[in-house]
């Protein structure tokens, strides 16, 4: 979901170009070590290149210094890229020790298959290349991970080696340490750390348990989604999660979907499955009486638990899950409300956007795809809307064509964190599919049915996935009016516990969430942890505070403030809560 | 889970023969209609009597007059009941005809089988009766039911005839009027009437959908839970719907609760279930770290859906479901500490149900079953802590021997409603089963490991059973805090609409549920609707209250409020929202 900074496109082909290449110089280092390596594929990445090997033992992270340095005197020698093609027969021959590149050439349609030999490697390969190796700039080898053939579970393991590369030392720098904070800031990390979640084994894998301290950040957020949708005329509602198999085959999921849906479990002779979406219960909720074209819209709002089939492969922390929490809603509405209906939805998903501090989002409009349901003026007309939609509120958008699902034109927004990686964030989507497929319809002001336009909507995406980016956001250092513990209090000594725990006991009763750290410890070590733990005030009490029934207020940021009555403080606390507001002052 | 009020113990004997003889008179009336009748079983019930017959036409309501005629007349007759003792072979001779009756006669161990009669009719019965049909004094038939034999639905479907019996008119007429006023405040119908929630075909029996103004007042109970269990120094959780096979397997649950469980889902070659119980995610989360007995008690709540499957004839509306969402909480604590967890369980409880306005309740301490885990003086000692805890607590409370759980002792807590019906409410469990096969311990003081006490308990038990119970309990007319809309707006005519509209702005802002009747009806109509529709306040608003900006308030009640300011109007419902108060007033 998380991806490194996109180059300026102008760039883009030369250093794809260039990663390219460096992948061949990482083939032919690794062939150097490994005389009877079998070679995958090694194509260039985002932000450098990879290349797939079996190896005769398993690679160490100690094995890459030793590959780089290979690397570095091939690309000293400065040995010329050179291109040649050759009738498959002559193909086969010349690869005929290296099985994955032999099933790649049957592949191959056309008669002649191209090659590129640098120094002594050779490589079935299209091109295109820098002109010699020592057009490649600056890199550097940063993992090894284990990869399907293919990506294909029942082929062999092999093992991939990615590196970085880019066209100036600054650059390759300047992405490195944007991947050491990002090592710093990963959620999975942070989570482990600040107690806020975990995934086990037992229980199965992309399943997330809640601790007390993430569910306090997760119910804030609800509260806050909830009341900011009541505000804005939604409903909430609330559906099972499981449902016959039968309403899934009715919607088109079971055809279209049924890769990542659970198979199915037995009830009385009828087969059931657990929900991957909540439109079809909104959908039964919708359709418990005759609309008339006066109650419209309709919104159904839910904070609805969703379990989708991923494979383990691509499962990573929160941000790629088996089971996830979606701020779902369905909008049902008459064609004529449409525009404004998704006006209010992107007025909502930036008001949102605001709030968590995402500042920089792209927005993409996507339009028809080459399969798709419904007719086609209807899909234009819809598009037209989305169009006005957006221009009417004023947001800068890229069409990102034929990009639409099946059933409908979206709206995505990719939302960019402090560390300059975009993730999928809001959607917006229109549905021509499920509203025919379970006639969901009104009554209009001519006494006939018509279909309802239906919408599709997140505005955060689901709980999990936006935990996990704001926790890389704000490398887990929340603001005031998330953080799960928003004050530690410290007293100095034994004899200050009493008046600690009073602090403490009026704190609570106005709200704020605070603790008191009774060890008898150092003050700086409590400190030191309460710090760790990104707590946002910390309230060390010593004998002059209770003489002079103040508290003296450290920031987790190390700033000391002035001493203060706990009234000031309480205040400011509450202040900061009720404006949600990013900084950390009082 | 409801059920009618016991009458006293000491009368309860020649009641229940009382009620026995009234089905064999039923039995006799039915047969002299359908001569071919063939008969089943007629025991008495808790406020009446059934008996089930196979007949050569489905009965209908317009029948159970004429049966009841009949029976008068045998009544009247005052026909002696007769007892006889007859070898096996002569009873089954006797009831050639008769195959249910045939397979009972097979049953019975002894040589003798005893028979009754009265009048024509012979049956197959122990026993005892009244001496003759004239001491059956007040019944009525009341209703019609498909009861397969023996409970089996892979045996013929019978029809089953309903009625009750009393000692006197008056106790006859009194539980009619019951019986009527309880079907008025039915949650299923009531449900249906304020849209509430629905259940669909479709989707799966036993599955909610909880449409808006369901939701509105399950919502505000989650926040009021929420708020109240952090208070009392819960901390909550979140954990996923599915598990791996495996883990229900170590618990013991998919050998002693499968029965209650859904089958298993495939993923990834691994078995998968659907939760029917919280407890495993807890541990889960409580293993995640070594804990300390300082650290202790930890007490993990959450509002877990889980899913249970129950035979399809049992389900009921709200109360008895496949799916749905307890409030539960697991405490961690060290045996020492048990005693005072289990007090605050009562003491919450206690709070709960004065807040909800249940005011009657019965307390039960089940202690240890034939079948049980753990060992004896563990199972004496926890006995012994929740006795204490519920004298300590000043709870009145009764032995229910051998009705604790295999794992524990618990306590559990039956409310009655309003109509003087039990429902199955709070419990509370120690368990000794799950700390042990998980190995769920702390670090002692003495720096050895410890197991845990553990408790399981809900003070509501699910929020689809204690919605049924509250709309049953007030009829459908929640109190203010509770009420989906809390006011509904009427204008008099066109003109005040605009007034109306600003209204509902500012209560809005405030919190206040409310809404617009702007129909072009009449003011009464729109009145008897609100009232139908249980709203609390209407506030009818006509040039007078927009020339002086004032409110005409009147209750559901129908009792019309002196005209008041808005803002008097706000703050009188606001204080009845924080109040909780059962009262409707201002």
């Amino acid at each position: 979901m998380v991806s490194g900074k996109q180059p300026k496109v102008a760039d883009s082909d030369k250093l794809e170009t260039m990663r390219h290449s460096a992948s061949h110089v990482l083939a032919e280092a690794v062939k150097s070590i490994f005389p009877d390596a079998r070679f995958g594929i090694g194509p260039a990445t985002r932000d450098g290149f990879y290349y797939d090997f079996e190896l005769p033992r398993s690679l160490t992270t100690d094995d890459l210094p030793l590959i780089e340095a290979k690397m570095k005197e091939i690309v000293a020698a400065n040995l010329p890229f050179s291109r040649e093609e050759v009738p498959k027969e002559e193909a086969r021959a010349l690869f005929s020790a290296q099985p994955y590149k032999l099933e790649l050439i049957e592949e191959i349609p056309d008669e002649k298959v191209g090659l590129y030999r640098q120094g002594e490697f050779l490589d079935l390969c299209r091109g295109p290349h820098v002109s010699a190796t020592g057009e490649i700039k600056a890199f550097k080898l940063v993992s090894i991970a284990g990869a399907y053939w293919r990506g294909d579970e029942h082929r062999p393991m092999l093992q991939r080696v990615y590196g970085v590369a880019f066209d100036t030392k600054e650059a390759l720098e300047e992405h490195l340490t944007r991947l050491d904070e990002a090592a710093k800031r990963d959620h999975r990390k942070l989570g482990r750390e600040l107690d806020l979640f975990s995934i086990h084994e037992e229980a199965g894998p992309g399943l997330v348990h809640w601790h007390p301290r993430g569910s306090v950040i997760r119910r804030v957020i609800e509260d806050f989604w909830k009341d900011e949708h009541i505000k804005r005329g939604y409903d909430l509602i609330y559906t099972p999660h499981i449902a016959k198999l039968n309403l899934w085959q009715t919607s088109g999921h079971w055809d279209f979907y049924r890769e990542n849906m659970y198979s199915p479990m037995d009830v009385d002779g009828q087969e059931y499955v657990i929900k991957p979406m909540n439109c079809l219960g909104h959908i039964l909720i919708y359709k418990t009486s005759q609309r008339s074209y006066r109650e419209l819209p309709l919104r159904y709002a839910e904070l609805g638990t969703v379990y989708r089939y991923e494979r383990s492969g691509v499962l990573h922390g929160l941000s790629r899950v088996r089971g996830f929490t979606q701020d779902d809603a369905h909008i049902f509405c008459r064609f004529d409300q449409l525009e404004e209906e998704v006006v209010g939805v992107l007025e909502l998903t930036r008001f949102m956007m605001d709030t968590f501090g995402f500042t920089n989002h792209k927005v993409l409009l996507s339009t028809r795809p080459e399969k798709y349901a419904g007719a086609l003026d209807v899909w234009e007309e819809a598009t037209e809307i989305l169009r006005k939609a957006l221009e009417s509120s004023g947001i800068a958008y890229e069409v990102d064509p034929g990009e639409g699902v099946f059933y409908g034109p979206k709206i995505d927004t990719k939302i960019e964190d402090a560390l300059g990686r975009d993730w999928q964030g809001p959607t917006v989507q229109v549905d021509f599919n499920l509203p025919q497929r379970f006639d969901v319809n009104y009554i209009g002001e001519d006494g006939k049915e018509h279909m309802v336009a239906m919408v599709h909507r997140t505005v955060l995406g689901s709980m999990e996935r936006f935990l996990a980016s704001l926790v890389e956001h704000y490398g887990g250092a929340f603001p005031v009016w998330l953080a799960p513990v928003q004050a530690m209090v410290i007293p100095v000594a034994d004899r200050h516990l009493d008046y600690a725990r009073k602090l403490v006991a009026e704190l609570k009763a106005d709200g704020v969430r605070v603790e008191v750290d009774g060890r008898s410890e150092r003050v700086n070590l409590k400190i030191r942890q309460a710090q760790l733990n990104k707590i946002p005030y910390m309230l060390v009490v010593g004998d002059r505070e209770v003489e002079e029934s103040s508290v003296s207020v450290r920031l987790r940021t190390g700033e000391q403030l002035a001493a203060q009555s706990l009234d000031s403080f309480k205040q400011g606390v509450k202040q900061a809560m009720a404006s949600r507001t990013q900084e950390l002052k009082l």
